[in-house]
């Protein structure tokens, strides 16, 4: 406890254990529904009970300022909902670590020289309606008009008063978002704290194995075009292409074999491919050494090799006049780049945008291991109260 | 058409095209409902018209008797179910062949010294209860007693009359089953009429690579203990090994990669192992092989391996007597092993059984394209016939 008994961000992150607990493990937290009420009631109560005015948006987000609504505010924030089976801190830790940050301001009486907000994203993980960081997207714009639209209808939302909000825009002078650290660069690094350098570029395909459907009994195996042997050669080539690439990351996380049958030699198979790397080029290279050699390795079994690509995100670099600021007023910390999307990344586009990450001892994320020290967590607070007093002078 | 305007074995054949054709290509005939019912209906009349007896057994078997039934006959047929999206020769070429054939004996005046039967068994495909030769298993009480019930009631037998039938039993002299060959065994070797030698051995596996689930995006290359990966290395072991076992078949047939998310690193693989080879040592030598390396390779990507049986099956080596016999009838033909299972092979283990196969010149089985030309289908009718004039003398 500090301030007089005000809870810490570990204690008001455990006042959120019992909503969306998953008997599955972890917990699943769709960004709009009963689970999602529940968490923005709970926002709106703590966020209200420091003194914060707490307003949706048209677009599903949630934002507490301290006074007035007004352009040019320093925003931090980050969202509440989670993939299906997720952890505790990815998402919530950056929305408890504001609050208290604020909260810390207030109360030692710091005089803010441009308005404060906290600003809780609707929908970052897309588990609900597919679009990841629906919330940002929305309000930047992001999206067509007539797919927001649609998406606002199915959250919910008024879809004529969703999509683009240059008044929400103008209000955000700068934003910052921290989230617990996805991967174990701090952990390596043994720091608690590290700032964003950007988000990879990061690319979806689809490739389709075609081989000749055949009875697994009777087919010699001199006779046969199995796309599933020429499937296992690409994932190979995949994580060999993958491995050559420095900080790059590629995976095939869905495989599936048509029919499927346990005496049938497959007449197809269609795997995901998923690609990140430090910048577009990088990912596109990568692409390209895998469709080169994929189509090698398939052919060595007689099959035939489609890549198709299903979504694109250009690399985020988060403005570096902001993040050299931040550095120095942490005294130095590592900068580390991520391979997940983020609304921080969705802003990133339109104003000055920053993210801090939390070290996570496990390195594992979107599961129940996700993890971060109670000391580490208070860290986080320490900077972005820090932080938010800097940007805020 | 011969013997004065009477179909051939392939015009016969003709007359099923229009039963059970399935939209998305070739036939999908199930052994029991409304398609069954046409097909048995029309072998009833067509046997019926050649002036045979048509009796159903307890079993769902049909029988068509040349007189009447009575203990050690020569009998011969197949079966007409299929697999989902077969094609048009497995099963009903042998009940064609065999109706033909007995046909052109009682035209020719033939004094048959023995009985005559043409058998068509239920369910050999298993496509519709799951039990691949479900009829010739439940006659010679292969299947526990149990489980033979539980069948019967879900084929819609009388359960209390199904089960072995040890009077079907002793009306099987010998059994003779034509069927179109599901390989390229005839056609490198030039020749349209084989005996089969036996039926390799069969096992069924259900191996399970368990790695750790995690964030695609944020764990880099080097963290990762990904069971795809780890199962693509197993697949290709699984390749080697029976291409390093002379006359072995291994086919993974169906993979299943959990949860399965373009975006996330699974934390399992589910695989299934159907292997075949001469005789139960071979397919316990390659399987000992697949797990041993298997496990060596899914350690490299820090997986786990486990194997576990799911089905067995011993080689089936056909009457040497028999086929010696038969083979002086044909004037020396090829005899050839197969990989798939028959009734014939279920009933080996009982009675002198035989095999006779006819050329498919694509070698494709179980698919659309599986084929026989009409010459070759002759060949067949007339390799049965001198057989049956032989049996029965």
């Amino acid at each position: 406890m500090s301030e007089a008994g005000e809870p810490t961000a570990s204690e008001l992150l455990a006042e959120l254990d019992g909503i969306g607990r998953d008997a599955r493990g972890g917990w699943s937290r769709p960004g709009f529904g009963p689970v999602a009420t529940e968490l923005r009631r709970w926002f709106a109560t703590t966020a209200e009970a420091i003194g914060l005015n707490v307003a949706p948006d048209a677009n599903g987000n949630l934002w507490a300022w301290w006074g007035e609504p007004a352009d040019g505010a320093v925003v931090t924030g980050s969202h509440l909902d989670s993939v299906p089976g997720g952890g505790r801190f990815d998402g919530p830790l950056g929305v408890v670590s504001a609050l208290v940050a604020v909260r810390r301001l207030r109360a030692g009486g710091f005089r803010a020289a441009r308005p404060i907000a906290v600003l809780v994203f609707a929908e970052e993980e897309g588990s609900q309606l597919g679009v990841a960081c629906l919330g940002s997207r929305l309000l930047t714009g992001a999206l067509p008009a007539d797919r927001a639209r649609e998406l606002a209808q199915e959250a919910g939302l008024d879809p004529d008063a969703a999509g683009r909000d240059d008044t929400a825009l103008s209000r955000i002078g700068c934003f910052v978002e921290l989230h617990i650290e996805q991967g174990r660069g701090l952990a390596d690094r043994g720091a608690p704290i590290a700032l964003a350098s950007g988000i990879l570029a990061h690319g979806r395909w689809r490739i389709a194995i075609t081989g000749r459907g055949d009875h697994a009994g009777t087919t010699r195996m001199a006779d046969r075009a199995d796309p599933v042997v020429a499937a296992a050669r690409v994932i190979l080539q995949v994580e060999a292409a993958a491995l050559a690439a420095p900080g790059a990351r590629a995976t095939v996380g869905r495989v599936e074999a048509v029919p499927g049958g346990t005496n049938v030699i497959a007449s197809r198979v269609d795997l995901s491919l998923d690609v990140r790397a430090g910048d577009g080029a990088a990912v596109r290279a990568l692409v390209a050494r895998i469709e080169e050699s994929g189509s090698l390795e398939a052919a060595r079994n007689g099959c035939g090799f489609a890549i198709e690509r299903s979504s694109w995100s250009d690399e985020v670099v988060f403005d570096v006049p902001l993040r050299e600021e931040l550095d120095r007023v942490l005294g130095g910390v590592p900068a580390l780049p991520t391979g997940a999307g983020h609304d921080a990344g969705v802003l990133a586009a339109h104003r000055p945008t920053a993210m801090l990450f939390v070290r996570n001892p496990t390195g594992v994320s979107h599961a129940p291991d996700e993890h971060a020290d109670d000391a580490d967590v208070a860290a986080g607070v320490d900077a972005l109260e820090r932080i938010l007093r800097r940007l805020a002078s």
